[in-house]
Formats: structure tokens, sequence, C-alpha cells
């Protein structure tokens, strides 16, 4: 049959995240229930370029799937949008290649967090930042940042419940850049380990608000230990923004 | 008892609108709500500067009560978002005269309506925004607009359903503008009937489609005929932006 590889975006604020589990709604099993609809009820497995946890937002995940449904390109999301959920939008199918496969074949990763620092809550973006009063120190930020690029293992900066072993990860650029009343954090990755970018944003934000030294970034790449890194920021000012391939 | 002046912001998605009505979730209710507990259980009546509906959002909401409670001004925001759900914030809250009337003494209002134009769903503006795909033709809509300016009896812009016999009030400003795939519309008048933003917005939308002539305005005014005006549109996009007293 042949491939096609989807570009999806959704909203999580009203997911339990994006991998099928038992009694909760999440992306994929949204996704896939809307496969089975235009596939007269034939159950179409699907698989993405990662998870992502409950709150997290997509601009463009990335999914690919075999279908014997003979679509033209521009009519697919037309079709797929008729029957999804309104949290879920896809973008793009395109066809790919019989052995492309939206997870092995990602070369690099990009995610976005959005801080907002008003000082009251702001009700339409409660879903959408992660809501830290004051100023940050942008120097600071920035210089944590720079000791962060490169090759490292990233063991002080990932969940300890994750099962993956190998924890050596490449972040090639880290933007931090104000907008308006909020701070954008924008990483680029070979691959980020379960929480990582939460992580790396709650430790970097507690040297924008001096307390800590961007100097400790080093620190914590040697020392390996998660408890010394900063805290696991929430979900909602998380976005995977883009899947690239080679 | 010493009366204040409350402004409000609110995200209108999960409200079935502002005014408190039997078994169902308003933004009146809960705004009452949070002051009894803050009031340690006394009901604190409150009263604001008009309705809004369904899915209708408020930047600046403003509501007036009295209070027996002493709270500094910085701290009132801080007291009652500590106990408001987090789909309503209080802005700020300023002592006041006796005889204050968020309602009667509003001498203008601001409204918006933001209207998304892109090809496909955006899954983070579904419930921010109406989803009109297309190009809209922008002097139309601007001479369009120019009409309808002044005071006029607009009965053709306002739901049958509404209570109010006097239909006559005056627009001072309706700006129309492009901000990215978003056209915004900017309303400024000394009132506004029922339904009347969705009901302009939807009949200028028309003339930007080019499904009826800008001078078809001055006939919908002369006539008085609101079935011969556009569509209601959805209240999703629309914005209560600001009140102002003199």
């Amino acid at each position: 049959m042949p491939r096609v590889k989807c570009t999806l975006s959704y909203d999580g604020t009203h997911f339990s995240g994006y991998q099928v589990q038992p009694s909760s709604r999440t992306v994929q099993y949204e996704f896939e229930r809307a496969l089975a609809k235009l596939h007269k009820g034939q159950h179409i497995q699907t698989r993405s370029s990662g998870r992502t946890d409950a709150g997290v937002h997509a601009v463009a995940q990335i999914s690919h799937f075999d279908t014997p449904i003979d679509i033209p390109r521009d009519k697919w999301p037309i079709a797929l949008n008729g029957i999804l959920p309104e949290d879920i939008a896809v973008k793009d199918v395109e066809p790919v290649a019989d052995d492309f496969d939206a997870r092995y074949d990602a070369v690099t990763k990009e995610y976005r967090y959005r801080v907002y620092t008003g000082k009251h809550p702001d009700v339409f973006r409660r879903n959408y930042t992660y809501h830290l009063p004051g100023l940050l120190d942008e120097e600071a930020m920035k210089q944590a940042a720079s000791l962060l690029l490169g090759e490292h293992d990233f063991t002080a900066f990932c969940s300890p419940k994750t099962n993956v072993k190998d924890k050596v990860r490449t972040l090639y650029e880290i933007d931090i850049y104000k907008q308006g009343d909020e701070w954008h954090f924008r990483y680029v990755g070979s691959g980020f380990l379960y929480q990582m970018v939460r992580i790396l944003t709650g430790t970097i934000l507690e040297v924008g608000k001096q307390k800590r030294s961007p100097e400790n970034m080093t620190e914590l790449l040697k020392d390996k230990k998660r408890h010394l890194a900063g805290p696991t920021v929430s979900g909602q000012g998380l976005y995977l923004w883009e899947v690239n391939y080679s």
C-alpha cells in the first residue's frame, strides 16, 4: 500500500497527550479514529515523530501511514478536517517512499516554549503560555543557553521516568527572544529526551531570575543529576514546532 | 457601603454568556460566587455595563458593586484572581462615587471582531476567531462601513428577539484592517443592540465577498428589515474591548 507523510497540528489543552493510552483522550486515538472513518472502518496504524505530553501543543507533528485510498494531495486535509475534532487539524498529506519512517528518519526537531511575564493572569493565554510575572535577565539566559549547545549527555535535564538509556543528544540552536510581554525559547536539536525542553526552560528561567548562575549549566551537564537542575515547567507553554527530514 | 468599579476579562468559550441564568455556567454567576467567598458567604450583587452572549469574550467588561471590605487597589485583583476560575481574570478594582452605575454611566463602548481567512482551520484560533477562508474586498468593506457611521435606527442590524424599543444608536467609528491572515473589525458606538455587532460584521463580510454592494447599507438602514441584512456571525470572534465613562 502507498505510504503518506502527514503534517498535523493540535491544541493539546484537552488531550492527555499524543500517544494512545487506555481511557484517555489522546491525539493519536482521535487521529486514527478519523482515519478509520475515512477507510470505512478499517484500522489504519499511524506512526509519529514522537510523543507529546498532556497539554503540549503541536504546530507540525509528523506521522506516516499506509493507505489504499487515492486522494489528491490538496483534498486530503479537507477530507480529514471534516471528520477530526476541532482541536486537531491536518495541514498536509504528501506521498512518500514505502520505507519512509516518521520517527527514525527525523534528522532534527524544533520545539518552542512561550513564557508570559505580565503581572496579572491573561485568560486568553492561560492554555498557551507559562505565566511567570516579572523581569528576566536576558544576557544571563543567553549565556546559559550557549553553554548547553552542542553534543552532551543531558541526564540532568531529563525525567528519571524515561526508559531511554543513551542520553546523549545534540542541541544545534537555542534562541531566546522577547516578543511583547512574552519570552520565546526556541530549541533545535537532534532529538529530545522525556521532558527535556521543559527542564531546560525551567533551569534557564532560574538563571533569568538570577537564582542560579549561567555557569551552573556546565556543572549540571557534568554531574548528570536531575535534582540539581530546575523545575519541569508546565506543558501548556510547549509547542512541537517542526520536524525535519533529510 | 463604598462602591467599586471592577474591570474584568474573560474567555467566553466555556460560558453560556455573561448574565446569570438557571443551570448554565455564566460569567456573572462565577464572578458573584468568587465575591461571596471573599465576603464570607455574603451575596454581593454586581451590575455590569451589559451582557455578552455564549462564546463571546471580554478584554474589559465593567461591573460595579458595593463592598464592606477595605482592600488596597493593587491587592484586589490578586485576592479575586486567586478565587476565580482561570477563564475569568480581574484587571482592576477602583473606588468610585456611591452613585456610579456601570450600565447607565457608560458613554461609549468598543467591540472588536476577528476573522481568520486562512485556507485550513487553525486549532489555536478556533475559539477566538471566525473562520472565513479567502479574499475580502477592502475598499468595498470600508465604503460600506462609512455609510453605517452616525446616528441611525439599526433595526435591520438587530436580533428580532430584543426587548428594546428604541433602536436608534450612534456609531462613532468603524475601523477595518488586516493583521497577518486576520481581518479585524473595530466598532465604537453609543451603545449596541442585541447581536448588532455580529450582524453588522456578517453584512459587511458579504460586501467583502462581493455578494452585496456597499450602497446596500443605506437601504438596510432605511427599510429596517432584519431578514434583508447579512447573517449573525458566530460569537467566538467577538470581543467586548472597552467601556468608556465620562
